[in-house]
């Protein structure tokens, strides 16, 4: 059974994020949109939906069960690809966001989210080489020289080259501060490295004319750790003395990745310097690479949350469809075993299975939406106090948008196994599939607990704790809106009291922090982040099904409205409720895993 | 990095389970077992661990990268493969538990359960062969007749022959209602079956003489549902008339279906009848072959939760030797950026991730080994009352065994990728192959969906609730133990509560089924599974906590039962405190999943 149609993400439900929900209408009065208007993102969302189920999305089992190759150094893709990427390119997709004057489109980041989410719900790994080189295009749009940009951002804008992110070592996964790779400058202002790259996605390929790696390096006798630690353009093809990038530079492809999933999108070892020449361009200030790096880290970030979303999203859809047409057993309690087979979606515990999906998925396309509404704020909101809020409200959500999506996300994408049962399990169907691409985005960008120990250990302290406040105060903003709807007051009620345990467990954390230490305080920050991210998600729910209550009343009521109240019930009553023990566990300050002997494990 | 040593299954931990906690030596007291003395358990045991680490483990990768393929009707597998197998069955593992009459050991069902798990942490799919071939050998030592046994069930048990059970047909996955397979009796005594299976593991290869597959079909005019269904011997090789099993039998693969792990062992979807004649021999008597099967049924769940069980332990071994050889990293909050790294097991969120894996696994092996106890209680205890106990108990706690390690098992299995972040994700190390591996767990032999069911709608309430009861005496009687241990009575007072609330919540749910229809009160019942397994396994922690306190006490104290210690309270303060917001909505008797339109989804 393969679906005709795309939906793998709905475009009912994603029109209703991004207009109803975070009003992206409302953009084109800034300045920065004066451009366009509302039937423009429309025209280009169709475009999207149209490139990306015609290119994307019937190239993805056969992206994943022939891997890219490894020959004589050069990656090899399928044909295929490339015909899907040049399509993506040729409809101007890589340069929605950016600067006009860089050659971009200078739309909202709302309308990049839009487009990286489509693209995801189709071919997750395709489309991660352009949202790869979005990524790179956006670090050089703000820290490179108006030369650098003109060479490396606008070819890369314009889809001629594209971009990788090169920071991960074989001895340094999720430690940068272990960065060893080594510039040494040259006298004529660039740099020679020497390191190893591991798992770096999309660093050799024959898609483009160019590939832009962001490397981080050390130069020499710089400070330890991570303050020591510089920003450098190591292109594939380096600029001879014209000024043309021709000269073919020593960054070297020396193993391909084998992976679990995520397997079209070529995962590479990288040797830098290693027989020759590696010439690199540093970006900005010596020992700025961890500043620059951070500063793109909650676009990044809250990305893998949206392609999170997207994998589980797409999975949910085909297990939906399946669950309507697959008919078999009979209505629990029925005794007339010639009855015919019901479609499973009849049987309770497949619409559980569906409904836990709906919520994960749909609330994490929420939250992907409302963080890519508040990076829109940061950049243009007329009020600079607003633009402040956005951007405190992002660090501490940031956390939250890339591992709530991911790790929920993985439960989502098992009940879609489950809901097709032994088919499930066999490629024949792509659920299996998705499955394998999704269990990466708990790891990359930046673990789960790495993700925990931010939130807990920096971002809700951070700037004496604003972001946390302001995350706080619009909880309370939404559940006060909520109440003065008679149907969703005990949601309201429950959400209420849910941040106020938020806020005292956070104050017990923080405190526990300064009095018995980082160790003891933060042994618990995943579970945290968890349960903190339930509270969000809840959030969500409360807004969606608020806006779903007030659009269906000047509207012809729909299932679609419906689905948004049923959900939001469904979350606060089987998911949100988890989250309490979470913070009984928390405020104990359990010493467990701290106390434990390594010989008892 | 590769297990040099193989304790993919701690020995010192199943020890610990066979003696300490299963009274293993006690059974040599039995008539049944008067033969063997506990050295020879021992010396089976080593053997076993022998056996798997030199021939199952290695080959595990090598059987995943290399699926069964089909040419001409012919099921190639990998030589190492027959090797092993060959290994097997000369150390007479086949033969464990089965009788003596027929050529068995007549051993423990306990020492079948140590020697599958042994197999099974090695290699779970080069495992499936012979178990499979065990379950359809114990189906026949029951319920088929002399003759049949001679022929088929001796050459199984001397590993000649080897057997699988094939119940699933392409219609009817989870609904064995809807068996279609039609016999049709023949003027020799035997049937002419024509129909098609799905799903069915090991039906062909070259690894044996000859194939028993038991199957489930139904008689001309046989009533509907599952009351009209038999159970045919089908061999590869049928009875010529002379009575030698000669004659190629029109039992034909297909197909071979691909799959998301378990890979080196074949599943086929098989034709009956579809080229000649399809022979099969009926085994008792006709429209008995449900109850056939649901007598055995226990014994295969049960089988499931081992190899979950396994699958989940290997990897956690793996998990934990890893993180105590990478180093990455510093202490949380430790700030000089000189120290060197520290291995990551150093770093609670590492310590939590493995505590959680342990938890799992040996909470997975203990309720395992209780439920095989309780095996040779029902089959041989001396005192009529308590076969009939352990028969009650063992029906059920098996939904529990069976599923509990199988879900929780796939989180065990995602937790040790985590470990190893990156690498976790790649092939070259064995975890995501395990990950892979379990996914099929909570699907095959009834889905998780149907165990839910199989317990809240038959189970606790079958015989007037006698094994129910029962359950809740055995718990009460470990907590009154417990309370005995100064150390444990925290631990005592919330399984006592947590039980109390079981009963409670139990008895709301049968009054439901009878006031409001089984619809509604069942539709949490796969919640109602996890819920109820929880407590159970925190059951099984307590008891292992009290048997390593009095072990500790008569011995030098060491690490592995401070380790037990540690996992109890693990267990008790993070995973317990999960089934109380189970309970509470089970209580709310909560429609969102019946009241729910479809097009809400």
């Amino acid at each position: 059974m393969i679906a005709t149609t795309f939906d793998a993400l709905l475009r009912r439900d994603l029109d209703f994020q991004l207009y109803a929900m975070q009003g992206l209408g409302e953009l084109v009065s800034r300045e920065r949109y004066a451009e366009h208007d509302v039937e423009t993102f429309a025209s280009i969302i169709d475009t999207a939906y149209d490139v990306a189920g015609e290119r994307f999305a019937p190239i993805a089992a056969e992206l994943d069960a022939f891997e890219p190759t490894l020959r004589d150094g050069v990656v090899q893709t399928l044909p295929a690809l490339a015909g899907a990427l040049d399509a993506f390119v040729e409809a101007g997709f890589m340069a929605v966001g950016f600067d006009a004057k860089h050659g971009g489109m200078q739309l909202p980041h709302l309308m990049t989210v839009a487009t990286q989410l489509i693209f995801s719900a189709a071919n997750g790994p395709a489309a991660g080489y352009p949202f790869l080189t979005q990524g790179a295009a956006n670090l050089l749009a703000v820290f490179a020289s108006p030369e650098q940009q003109k060479t490396w951002l606008e070819p890369m804008i314009e889809g001629r080259y594209f971009g990788t992110m090169a920071l991960t070592e074989p001895q340094a996964g999720s430690s940068l501060a272990e960065v060893a790779t080594l510039a040494v400058p040259h006298a004529d202002g660039t740099y020679r490295l020497t390191g190893n790259k591991m798992w770096i996605s999309g660093s050799e390929h024959e898609l483009s004319e160019n590939i832009i790696n962001l490397v981080l390096a050390r130069l020499p006798g710089a400070p330890a750790g991570v303050k020591g630690i510089s920003l450098f353009i190591v292109p594939k093809f380096a600029l001879d003395p014209s000024g043309e990038a021709t000269i073919r530079n020593d960054v070297t492809v020396v193993g391909l990745n084998h992976k679990l999933g995520q397997r079209g999108i070529s995962n590479c070892a990288l040797s830098l310097g290693d027989r020759g020449a590696c010439i690199g361009y540093l970006v900005g200030q010596e020992h700025a690479g961890m500043r620059q790096m951070f500063h793109m880290m909650n676009e990044a970030r809250i990305g893998i949350g949206a392609w999170a979303t997207c994998t589980a999203y797409a999975a949910y859809r085909y297990a939906l469809a399946y669950a309507k047409t697959r008919p078999q057993g009979r209505r629990t309690g029925a005794k007339d075993p010639t009855a015919l087979p019901v479609p499973i979606v009849e049987h309770a515990d497949v619409r559980r299975m569906l409904l836990a999906q709906k919520a994960i998925v749909e609330g994490g396309l929420a939250i992907v939406t409302y963080c890519a509404r508040l990076v829109d704020d940061e950049h243009s909101h007329p009020d600079p106090a607003e633009r402040e809020a956005a951007h405190r409200l992002l660090e501490v959500l940031t956390p939250i948008a890339k591992t709530w999506p991911s790790e929920h996300g993985c439960e989502a994408n098992s009940l879609a196994i489950q809901v097709l049962g032994g088919y499930g399990y066999s490629p024949e169907y792509p659920v299996e599939r998705l499955f394998r691409d999704q269990r990466l985005n708990p790891i990359h960008e930046g673990t789960t607990g790495i993700q925990g120990l931010d939130l807990l250990g920096r971002k809700v302290t951070l700037g004496g704790g604003i972001g946390f406040t302001l995350l706080l105060a619009r909880m309370r903003e939404e559940i006060a809106r909520a109440r003065a709807d008679a149907t969703l007051i005990k949601e309201a009620d429950a959400l209420a009291a849910s941040v106020d345990r938020a806020e005292a467990v956070t104050a017990i954390l923080v405190g526990a922090q300064r009095e018995l230490g980082a160790e003891r305080a933060l042994a618990n920050a995943t579970i945290y982040l968890d349960a903190l991210g339930t509270i969000v998600i809840a959030w969500m729910w409360l807004a969606q099904a608020r806006v779903a209550n007030e659009r269906a009343a000047n509207a012809t009521d729909d299932a679609f409205y419906a689905g948004k109240r049923t959900t939001c019930r469904y979350f606060f009553r089987y998911e949100l409720p988890k989250a309490a023990p979470m913070f009984d566990l928390l405020a104990s300050l359990d010493d467990t895993t701290t106390a434990l002997a390594i010989a008892e494990l």
